[in-house]
């Protein structure tokens, strides 16, 4: 992966402050776990709450926290002052979400001075690790 | 919109069956409004819990429940003792989604064998609605 | 469909000339057959050298006059003195690209500042129009 | 890369043949320039005909051999007397395709029973190479 330098010294603080006023990734009990300059880890428990009708998690989970890991892993790169927001994402569902727990990971692919494109993954935990969702996601800088 | 014919005469019953068994949505507060052949329309009222850190509902929110929307408009069509899932869906962000109710509408584009595509749309509902999202999808026919 | 106010009364004017420079529109003998402000139709017609292994239109064609074609919908509506580039699309083959010609509908979805949002979609003309792909597309305007 | 084992004694034969009736990888000057199993590398030079307004390639161009690189990467894969055929895909224009060549990646990312999901990458050519295009694909192995 490229190696990225961020443009604001605060940057871990404030992708960790915004993280936390999403209320929704509190609602499905999700964490920061891994923080880097063009590279945020999320992740959360399984849960009832969270399931489709067959006992999965539900798409819409897997593709709320890679939306969230995608969009901090470019907000880190983002100049102070500046907001984020996703302009749109695809994403692949490859495998049940099954196990102990979700984690999504997002990945700079591009940083350009308005947008942003990231590389998504969710991995569902169990044993070993299985990629159960890819995508890719365009993000614009709000200044 | 094409109009559809049902394969399964229990379209409807199995359709809000399976939609009570995806605990995610009854999470998120999420509703059917209106239920025809290839067409399914769901609503959830806003509410702090499902917003990202500027206060709008979040994306995953509508990326959620326009896959659940497009996800039962598809099922609705499917034959008896078959099951669906969510290949892939695309999604853009149009405007922020807030207002005091989200609804998602989710209609078959070309119904297939084995493959279904929607049309997703997502409306924050205010003084008039305002389409927020939209996307298109693609789901499997489980035999 | 919405309808747009063009903000460039040179709007249909640069719209055909920069299409005119399109040398790979010449290529693939795609024409312009409809142009309104926020839509454009394209057409091409069927030729041994656009087929793929089947001896249906690749895929790759569909993708082509579909990006033009939404590409021009947008320019249509940018101020003078900008530029349009194709930030990302979706395209879900539908149907195979058969029968003698093949028409490209590219509507503005959303107008905004600097990004828009089109719908694509692609017809087949044989004795009556087959819908053979759909999709969605993401442009900026380059100041 | 995961590594993967053909099903078809026949895969490299068979991928060699395909390629070569698609016509329109021809039209565009389109070569095989690697072939693995799971692994396709096409490559086309850059010519005045395949260029959009700018004088860059067109998007369509990165689309075109981008599709057809993912294909041949998932058929490579698939059992003998089976076809193949794209779904969608969903490409990201990341930086101006200028150079002297073009070169497209596909690479398998889930190879299933029915769907075969892709990652898509196109590299501009100059002194050394600019990643230009990003995307995701899904095919279905016809019976």
């Amino acid at each position: 992966m490229a190696k990225f330098t961020p443009r604001d010294a605060s940057w871990d603080r404030k992708v960790r402050e915004s993280f936390e006023r999403q209320a929704f990734m509190k609602h499905l009990g999700a964490r920061i776990v891994e923080l880097a300059p063009g590279r945020v880890v999320l992740e959360l428990d399984a849960r009832p709450e969270l399931t489709q009708q067959d006992g999965y998690l539900h798409a819409g989970v897997s593709a709320s926290i890679a939306d969230s890991a995608g969009g901090y892993a470019a907000y880190s790169l983002f100049p102070a002052g500046t907001g984020v927001l996703s302009v749109e994402f695809k994403i692949n569902l490859l495998a049940p979400a099954r196990g102990s727990r979700l984690r999504a990971v997002g990945e700079v692919l591009k940083s350009g001075r308005t947008l942003t494109i990231c590389k998504l993954e969710v991995y569902a935990v169990t044993t070993d690790d299985v990629l159960c969702a890819a995508g890719q996601q365009t993000l614009i800088c709000q200044r």
